[in-house]
């Protein structure tokens, strides 16, 4: 569910407390913080050294299992490598056996003594089967709770083809923009759709969560780290001291109230403050925009957009912002040329700035955003206006009939929730809720909330009547308020102007539309086409539970997180897991949180450096700076292990103010640290914490003899491809590696004018995401084949790198020219292969189909050359261009010709 | 779930009957038979004329609805033109309204007059509501009652990547070789997978069912149709008077018995006739395979490898025959050339032969032939055999077990069914089934069955322990067995060839590899890329219901049966429908059984003369043949109408012997009949009955409103079509069309040399499928548009037919050359354009983009040129081919350059 584009935010959990100026926010906070008390808890813990490894597997002890064996192995079916292709691999490598691998890789001082204590492996099929009984114990009531998550319905098209599809849930970040314009034009909409609704200028490609959205702006009003937060309501705020840097207000609020925030904005401007507005886009498609009266930075979640409650996440949450403060945000998307988009604006983040980044998130919820656009392809203006209306009118109905019931209202002003002070006993309405198994909102004693939403219907209506002691139904209510209904549309809040003009909200309406777009994005997408992990957050009993009903109603997820923090803590050998993070750099960040909690609270708050080793995975430095920490970089030695005198003469130097150290585990630069075990005790004897970042540790849900069987193929990967590519090129660390290597192209900009960019884009034209580049070392590759490769793909891939050398070799050896060659001039588009003008010195063979494997019938093309980075930084376009510029290129070259 | 590849076969209902020699067919043909009944209690009734359109829409009534009205309308996603769109059609053809272009179209004489009663439209996400609410009614136990129908694990990758993925299941009958590479080399996987089990030279590429095949195969013996059916115990069979055509045992049979058929065989032989052999793919891959002991044809369900139970289907048979039976079936399959795959053997078809048809099957089971094939490139050979000894192990565990608990088994020879004469009450092991929820075979008195399949386990063999009262458990058993488990790997009946030794079958085991396989070839074939029609055929509920489970099982199933029948006897003004066929073609076939049935049970059974106009469905004249009827043609006036001077000429010549006649309404000229009414009353007043075709009627569980929009839009979709291109093409039959019309493209032969099938062809380049061609009418093109699309892909694709014109005027007019030109060199593969050779007077960007809208990242590429249909014919490959073949043409090519 993550990855894809990369964005930035910071960790809400710290910044956010029950006293922030934002209820709805606030609300969530509860669930973080108690979710976090466990990692306090156990905050010591986190200086365990991983033990992961062992060597032996277990055979069948019982007659039964021999002659009656399980029917298929899901372990198996995700590992490429089979009995033979691992053989080979082996005699490539010289070695017996794996075993013998493991013992020249990981250093027997870390390796494990016992067997881990799992589940047996088993098959998908078994997997889904479990799951279906898991999921039987969450139940679907209908939850009116609301709080920020609303029920929805997702568009089928979408959810079959966007949400559930190989080719939309596996790519990689799109920093390779020639290889992902389908998803960055997807994203292209979203953040038109963002700009449209909520009458801003520009808005980035989302967020992690709304809470990050909202942290991110106070952070940003403040100019980044070590905000102040305090609640008051709008007319005690007084900005005349101007030592207020913004207000967060909500717009309609979790009470659903919508109120005039015109005279606070100006306030806050007078006052130098920035004026930051959390609001709903379903609301927005009706009422005025806050773009309209001022603000500076709007945010939300994109949630009830199409997007399932999967009781509380993932969902994208969006970010919009006035021009002036475009360069202060990631934007990520913009259009170099006529319909050409990247990435861009990433200047704040950690793989471009390290420890000077102002974040570490290093990653956003792409796929929930292009779905959450997606539903606005699918429903268009005219589809929203009439979803958030039939919303609205809805609410009127309701509000009209508990009236009538005696309920007061705490407010007239409201759009799709309502907050009742009760006539009766609030319980026995709750009693009633029950009886028809409904969720309402509990404030207090005989205050209860109700949030409706798209899936509202005339019988829920009548239902939601009944509970509350109305004796009057939907219908007739309706007929009593007469054809001109109030509310909102007959108010100065109405929305007056349009939104979604573009073309491409006005075009995709039918399924088959919808779908072909959709497909027409993918396939211009390089992915792993690969699906192993099944999705059953689709079924309803994961996708509808809202994430503030009544644990009973949950058992389902409370089952998983169990069972999932057991096998957890086997693995890592810790006591406790926190499940709160919303992604691994908010990990970091939280546990960073926790070590500086643990030192606090033995009053050692004076303890601030974090040693952070060259090695480490990249988001570190970021966390520590965000946590407050001072970083100490450690060196490492040639071998690519941590420099152990470095480390401790660092230690030494810092003993009084050492608060922790970060490692990467094994490490980025594909070795396991031999010393592990001494360099934690160091640490430990200095008052120190040791943080583990686990980002390359290989744990996917697979019975313990499957997690070993796939470490070892991971390895045997690894070394594999680095013996065939030896020789040839300049492997850095070299020895056995672990389950990742570098490779060195530094050299060849001198002796052939090539760097490390035209490997990797030289590599689209052999049909091959580039692996990851300029990281950890800059100028080199980093190459991880994973357990899930097999060796005929492995050899390709190889074969592609040794058809590089060669076209390099011919480079060097003045065979072809130095500016105009395949690498230089790579990735070569299909347009630029069938153009009948070809001026270039080699052939169009070479250029498209360099190597036997890369065949015309198969080949994934690039849709478009190489993209000019520094003309794209300079020339931002952050939502989709006029229609002028969308005519075809190809036209304008045809007609010329 | 219908189409893709067609295949043929014959109508099983009436040829097997509960005396067919085969009991394993007989119990499915029980079923058969009772659906029978209810077309023969209504047989008069399918006289009734069509009366399927009305002109106004509901507008809503209540308040309410008008405030809260539907969410979103199922119909208007499917239906491609919006409002706007519609407007400017009518306006393109001078029309004021809908109403003014029905009025136009429809005569009066037969628009409804009344509005139908069906429920609301619905929005899609009700539509899985209220499905799934259906789909609780069924109960899933476990059942093994077996007879053809087995529990199976369904590999989650196929069923997410194939049956559930629009590529894979929207596609046309594959025609067009060249865009429909991919579905045709996983057929040809389907073929050589069925030859290597079976042991058989040759097989086709699927059939509608099992019992379809062994019709097929019995009147393949006999020379087709008029099959006389005896049952005889194989010892008790005569074949010395040499008037026996062929014999059909079964192996292992119903019971699960295997038995030694060498013999028969042999006598069957001497006595000149063929042998045919019942078999199960599962059991196969341990035992010896029926082509290694003389059998000529083999056939059976391929439903047990990987394809969902679904309450009986659809599900693929297999068809295998020895090398001299080749040109009497359909293979459809052939490699012309290295790597090029297309249909071969449609000699015996309707769509070639037209009354002289043997076979009016235009469908098969591509998909789940598909489906099956994939599974086994998914298990492989080591797999499949894994699967099948664990299976036949549970079954010897389960025998073991049950010999020990008193009871007695029929045979000791099976693979994985027991049938078992009980040594206490049946009522009271079947009293225990009950309880664990366990389905057995109930044969008779004291006579049970057991059939076991790939997903027991062992608690599943324990419960049926329990159940059979054996008070040992599996466990125990097992260890008493020992490692030598005897049953048929000790026996003679045990396979000892090899199969799937083909690379295809050992290479794609991992989840990676297969779902990238996959993917390759879905992309090598245009579809709709659209998935209307929600798949709950996945869900477990529908997914894994036994075909005989007892009715209280399966109630949601039968809701929708009723639901289904409720609604299309409203639409069609019938009193009762049949779900039995499983193809129009069956249909047509089951109504003239159950009308010369209706004429028999009057008296009537010298009436034989059936009369068919010209206009009427492909597979019409075929049925007719084979229900043992005369077909008289009735010729059809020069508006498209049935000529009625001819009709009643023919009425009056064959008064005394007219029994039926056939008319496709609306026809497919695209005409609808407006003396309907009278032609029925003629027919019916000279004792004969009418036989309605709805191949052309549009009835999509839309509620009423949407069927009469989606309706009236197809049929303003097919006029502005017409419109736009009438005085370009001459246009069959115009005037204002129904819903299709046909382009006449003959001319073009004298003045350019250009055929029907150049501008088909020509339109891969353009990005289109061909439309139908040289159907109804030879040498000419029949469009039907439908509603889905939308008003700019039809200008899109009248556009394409446009340009093809203009390059037609080009040869024409001699600026191009009549035969190296862009229509006679079409379609231009990737390969060609991108090749440095280009000697062709005309420029790539021509041949590959002849128009704007056909752009480098988005076009559809034909996957190879144009297949030389005559060459196919003459050189049969009906397996995968040898290696060699694989190596890539473009290696030669460049090898060479």
């Amino acid at each position: 569910m993550q990855s894809c584009a990369r964005s930035w935010g910071i960790f809400l959990a710290k910044s956010v407390n029950p006293s922030a100026p934002c209820r709805h926010l606030s609300d969530r906070s509860r669930v973080v913080w108690k979710l976090q008390c466990r990692i306090g808890d156990s905050g010591a813990s986190l200086s365990t050294g991983a033990r992961a490894l062992r060597t032996s597997a277990a055979v069948p002890s019982r007659q039964i299992e021999r002659i009656l064996p399980r029917h298929d192995d899901f372990a198996e079916r995700h590992i490429g490598p089979g009995e033979r292709e691992k053989r080979e691999m082996l005699d490539a490598l010289g070695l017996e056996s794996i075993d013998q691998l493991i013992e020249n890789t990981v250093p027997a001082s870390i390796r494990m003594q016992r067997s881990m204590k799992m589940d047996d492996p088993v098959c998908e099929n078994e997997v889904l089967d479990s799951l279906q009984k898991i999921a039987s114990k969450n139940k679907v009531w209908r939850s009116y709770i609301g709080m920020g998550y609303y029920n929805c319905s997702v568009p089928p098209p979408i959810q079959r083809n966007l949400l559930e599809n190989a080719g939309w849930v596996t790519q990689y970040t799109p920093y390779q923009p020639e290889v992902s314009q389908g998803r960055l034009e997807s994203l292209l909409n979203y953040q038109t759709m963002i700009c449209d609704i909520t009458g801003m200028p520009v808005a980035n490609a989302s967020l992690l969560d709304e809470g990050t959205a909202a942290a991110e702006a106070m952070q940003l009003c403040h100019s980044y780290i070590g905000v102040q937060t305090m609640l008051k309501l709008p007319h005690e705020m007084d900005f005349s001291g101007k030592d207020v840097s913004g207000v967060l207000f909500q717009y309609p609020d979790t009470d659903g109230r919508v109120e005039d925030f015109s005279a606070l904005v100006d306030r806050a401007h007078k006052g130098g403050a920035l004026a930051c507005c959390a609001t709903d886009l379903l609301a927005l498609c009706v009422l005025r925009p806050p773009g309209e009266f001022g603000v500076d930075i709007a945010l939300g979640s994109s949630q009830r957009f199409g997007v399932p409650l999967c009781y509380g996440g993932p969902h994208a949450a969006f970010f919009a912002v006035k021009d002036n403060l475009v360069r202060m945000i990631n934007l990520r998307l913009l259009k170099a040329g006529k319909e050409v988009y990247r990435l861009a604006l990433q200047t704040r983040e950690q793989h471009i700035r390290r420890d000077k980044a102002t974040s570490n998130i290093c990653t956003a919820q792409a796929l929930l955003a292009n779905m959450a656009a997606m539903y606005a392809l699918y429903h268009g203006p005219q589809g929203l206006k009439h979803i958030a209306e039939r919303t609205h009118n809805a609410a009127l109905i309701l509000a009209e009939g508990l009236k009538r019931a005696g309920h007061r209202l705490h407010s007239e002003m409201f759009f799709d929730t309502l907050k009742i002070n009760c006539s009766v006993a609030a319980k026995d309405i709750l009693e009633r809720a029950v009886q028809r198994q409904i969720n309402l909102r509990v404030y207090s004693e005989g205050v209860l909330g109700v949030s409706l939403d798209e899936t509202v219907t005339e019988r829920d209506l009548d239902d939601l009547l009944w509970v509350f002691g109305c004796e009057s139904s939907a219908e007739l209510i309706a007929e009593k308020m007469g054809e001109r209904v109030k509310g909102i549309m007959g108010s100065p809040y109405k929305r007056t102007s349009k939104y979604l003009t573009h073309q491409v909200f006005n075009s995709y309406h039918s399924e088959t539309n919808i779908v072909r777009y959709m497909k027409r994005l993918e396939n211009k997408d390089i992915s792993l086409v690969h699906s192993m992990i099944p999705l059953p957050i689709t079924w309803r009993e994961f996708a509808n539970i809202h994430p503030f009903v009544p644990l009973d109603q949950a058992e389902g997820y409370q089952n998983l997180f169990k069972q999932l923090e057991k096998d957890l803590c086997e693995v890592t050998g810790y006591d406790k897991i926190s499940f709160q993070p919303n992604s691994g750099a908010q990990g970091e960040y939280a546990g960073l949180a926790a070590i500086k909690a643990y030192l606090n609270s033995k009053g050692e708050s004076s303890r601030s450096v974090c040693l952070i080793p060259k090695s480490a995975h990249g988001t570190n430095p970021a966390s520590a700076q965000m946590a407050g920490m001072k970083v100490q970089v450690v060196e490492v030695d040639k071998d690519g292990n941590i420099d152990l005198a470095h480390l401790k003469a660092l230690v030494d130097k810092h003993k009084a103010s050492l608060a922790a150290m970060m490692i990467t585990y094994p490490s980025t630069f594909g070795v396991f640290e031999e010393h592990i075990g001494d360099i934690c005790d160091v640490i430990h004897e200095n008052g120190g914490q040791v943080y583990l970042d686990g980002a390359n540790m290989n744990a996917q849900m697979m019975g313990s003899k499957g997690l070993l069987h796939a470490t070892e193929v991971a390895i045997l990967n690894a070394n594999y491809m680095a013996k065939r590519l030896e020789g040839h090129y300049k492997i850095l660390y070299r020895g056995f590696v672990a389950h990742e290597f570098i490779l060195d192209v530094r050299p060849f900009k001198k002796t052939a004018n090539i760097e490390a960019v035209d490997v990797a884009k030289r590599l689209q034209d052999y049909g091959f995401h580039a692996p990851t580049m300029s990281w950890p070392v800059a100028g080199t590759l980093m190459i991880e084949p994973t357990e899930s490769e097999d060796k005929a793909e492995m050899d390709r891939f190889c074969d592609a790198l040794l058809g590089i050398r060669q076209e390099i070799a011919d480079i060097e050896e003045g065979r072809m020219d130095s500016r105009i060659n395949p690498l230089k001039m790579a990735p070569h588009s299909l347009a630029c292969i069938s153009s009948s003008n070809w001026d270039r010195p080699y052939s169009r063979e070479l250029a498209a189909f360099p190597l036997p494997f890369i065949r015309p019938e198969t080949k994934f093309w690039p849709s478009i050359s190489r993209i000019d980075d520094i003309y794209g930084d300079q020339h931002l376009v952050c939502t989709c261009p006029p229609m002028e510029v969308y005519e075809s290129r190809y036209e304008e070259k045809r007609a010329s010709s």
